[in-house]
């Protein structure tokens, strides 16, 4: 196995995503868990040209850092300033990192029309940057902006910026795509040329993803040569993305012959899930090798195959990435497919069973509704004991009422909500304010139930999502509400669907509590 | 230029995705879409599987389409089984296309343990089937499944497979990557082999995205000869998609010399949104070439430089697939970018400028509570111009009142609002049922306002969203709600954040009807 570097530029890179905004602590955060994870190299900011970036160097402890090395990034000096005066190259220096990432242009068309210098100035500009760095003792990476659109106009002009990086002194040449427009057919040439005009040194290749190609290239350099991956963790960053370091290490380690992080990759996707968290963005389903449908199953002739032989319809073990095979229901799904899902919860009923063509009728008609089950097992398990007779309801709702005022009278929230339920022909009627209606509902439905099921004040919410289904509609649209709970022990998920979005989370608020108290009696 | 053959199968593959539901309304809208657009074959479904694809068959008059092939989709026939009794064939031949895409195992692997039959009686099944359809007057698309992984495991069972569907009268042979495990540094070689093994035929390739790969793959394949592309128009598939049409297309016919569709691109962003919105599915922001994001602009430096030189930061000019560049507002954007943004509205503004300071200052504080105001640019305007003094508003909001309830009083929707507005010192207060308490608020709202401005009853709603933020805290998490509305003119979009969903779709509300009034007084 050959090791490769991996370096990470979701807090600078990936910084400019359209709607993302990292506060220190959230820059922090991701440090850490891009460390623990194995990264080689983090990428933690641009300090020249953004105060937030600088506090983060201040604040985080390098030594701290497990597996990764610490960079900070800048551009190369200004013409017509010496280096040691330039403001970047000061802040760059006052980050106070092992390794330090130096951006010069490569195309010289941004030469002669962005910078509005000569060429021979910016030659001059990249080789002094590099060897002021090296002179302080820095490990210097050098990224060759726009190399690929320079290689494209000016090849020789791209290659003497490279050879005056090196001449500065730097320890890794970086290709970048800049703008993201290389196709994946003109990768090769180019990054093993350089490789042959440049033997013994670093190659590093860094893409971005407006061709849809930005993984796909970062292999093909790999294997022309590059031996340093430059991307983002869950793939995030200006425009199209940056290419997926969670895809492209993978691809790498598993399906090739190349090492990228020693402790293997069971935690993948647990990474991606956290980062993305902390980004305020949601992993999409379908992002290969860690959404969750990277190995969901809907076709009943796949179903049929993966039930026989796994690697007949998947391309590794999910759990090699800590991810999980699924098994979806709909109306292409085959009955074997529901079949399987509905065992698991009862192991007696077969294909022939009465109840189960109740099953998959209740769930056609509440598919055609807007619900899905796919992401709220809990939901589903207690609509198959309702069928088969096995649950009952703990408690009866005899009504709600939520309402939402503003202003707000003086000195309370601006919802209340007042709900009557009735447990074994006790009744139970009781109020709540709250943030918001469906906050105050939540509160009031856990107040009144605790009086008889003290157990549930150790539920808790942890995730709320709502989806607006058949959008055309407006505010008449249905809504979706899917709910995800805990009680320190497990965690489960429950849905409910209404044009109410305060009926739908009432639908599915209700089903989280009754699944509690119904696991509980098991 | 070399001509490619664009093959869709969002209809079938497409179907597969993980919570889409096709009726036969919305497989003909789609289909409809696909041919407009120029597509040259579409695939419907699979007509033997799914009595819904067959329906979808018998509704569609193929005539009418003005540029694509309609074709249908199935096995070869069974073990054991008479091709002209096999159900499926049957099936098939019903559908009444005139070009049927015939699938069989390319895979020894799957021959013996999925199909459970041997090597020779699986090439005898394709073989005859697709004899059997050349001899009915039907073109033959076969289309070799697993034929990647079969390439690997055993490459002359994988090219006698083929050979076989070529003996029985196959006009083109698609290598399928069905598991979508193929790396593109495999992919080369293996489609020059089979080019070479059969000159003269046409060979095509079919994609999916399980390494992130998909497009890349396809590009790869062309260039070794394949020409022939499936893939679905907005990558929706199983697991990770399909390979993504609307990617490979522009790469093909923009930033290389082939013809996929002959009327030119600038309908591919529609394109793309209509048949999302037709699944239920949103168009991911950082999708290539038409994604909001694809041509958005957020770093301070790369603005600089579109500014200058659009070539310099872009790889395409956005225009040549219907989509636009654009300006982000952000700490990392500078103050040039959000200049240029307020520029639009207030040409007079400066850098220096007060009111410049002020409505920076705003937005810093409004985006720390969620606000977002990249994709609700009538609220960014409006904004600007309250700060500048040039917008009054053209109602006072004296309160309203939302209330639903379980279950509805007799007779009567389950939510209603109360709402009291002044003009010009004369109040209006009125009542709305509704479906929810946001539909009622909706309804109360423009029937106070229309008897002061009966204009106003011109306005529709046709997008509303909710984003659920800080989904750690639950029921009290705050929502950022973003409606779109129209006029029949023109449409705007306007953004309201909350911890109170009601009040943040009020907010938004608000924005957009006094949007509304304040640009037809300019």
């Amino acid at each position: 196995m050959k090791t490769l570097e991996i370096f990470d530029t979701t807090l600078r890179d990936g910084a400019q995503t359209e709607g993302i905004s990292f506060s220190v602590s959230d820059k922090l955060s991701i440090a850490r868990t891009l460390d623990e994870f194995g990264i080689r190299y983090i990428e933690g900011g641009n300090p020249g040209s953004n105060p937030k970036d600088m506090e983060f160097f201040k604040s985080i402890d390098s030594k701290s850092l497990k597996n990764a090395t610490l960079v900070a990034f800048g551009s190369t000096k200004r013409k017509g300033v010496a280096v040691e005066t330039d403001e970047n190259v000061i802040s760059l220096l006052e980050a106070n990192t092992p390794s330090v990432a130096i951006f010069g242009k490569a195309w010289d068309l941004h030469v002669s029309e962005i910078l509005r210098t000569t060429l021979k100035e910016n030659l001059d500009c990249v080789e002094e940057t590099v060897r002021f760095f090296k002179d302080k003792g820095k490990e210097v990476i050098f990224d060759a902006e726009h190399f690929f659109d320079g290689y494209k106009d000016n090849p020789e002009y791209a290659i003497e910026v490279l050879r005056a990086a090196e001449s500065g002194g730097a320890d890794v040449l970086v290709l970048c795509d800049t703008n993201g427009g290389v196709l994946p057919t003109q990768v090769y040439r180019a990054v093993k040329t350089v490789c042959d005009y440049f033997p013994g040194m670093r190659i590093g290749i860094h893409c971005h993803n407006d061709t849809g190609c930005a993984v796909a290239n970062s292999l093909i350099a790999v294997k022309a040569g590059a031996c340093h991956v430059q991307g983002t963790f869950a793939g995030i960053g200006e425009r199209c993305g940056n290419a997926d370091l969670s895809v492209i290490i993978p691809n790498l380690q598993i399906k090739d012959e190349y090492l990228c992080v020693e402790n293997g990759l069971e935690k993948l996707s647990e990474t991606v899930i956290r980062i993305s968290e902390i980004s305020n963005l949601s992993v999409p389903s379908n992002k290969p090798y860690v959404g969750e449908s990277a190995f969901a199953h809907k076709g009943g002739m796949h179903i049929d195959g993966v039930d026989k032989l796994s690697k007949s319809f998947e391309h590794i073990d999910p759990s090699l990435v800590g991810n999980s095979r699924r098994f979806l229901l709909s109306e292409v799904s085959g009955r074997k497919a529901v079949l399987l899902k509905i065992r698991k919860f009862e192991p007696e009923l077969t294909k022939d069973s009465p109840e189960t063509k109740i099953i998959l009728d209740t769930l056609k008609e509440l598919e055609y509704e807007g619900y899905q089950f796919e992401a709220a097992e809990a939901s589903f398990e207690l609509l198959v004991k309702k069928i088969t007779g096995k649950f009952k309801p703990h408690f009866e709702l005899n009504m709600y009422k939520a309402t939402s005022e503003n202003p707000a009278p003086e000195g309370e929230q601006n919802s209340i909500a007042m709900v009557k339920i009735m447990v074994d022909g006790n009744a139970e009627t009781t109020a709540s304010p709250g943030n918001g209606p469906v906050n105050a509902l939540d509160l009031a439905l856990r107040k009144a139930l605790s009086v008889f099921y003290p157990q549930l004040s150790d539920v808790q919410l942890i995730d709320y999502k709502v989806r607006v289904l058949e959008t055309d509609q407006t505010t008449e649209s249905r809504v979706r509400v899917l709910i995800e709970s805990t009680d320190k022990n497990s965690s489960w998920a429950t849905v409910g669907v209404s044009t109410d979005i305060i009926e739908a989370s009432f639908i599915a608020l209700v089903d989280s509590l009754e699944y509690k108290l119904y696991k509980e009696k098991l």
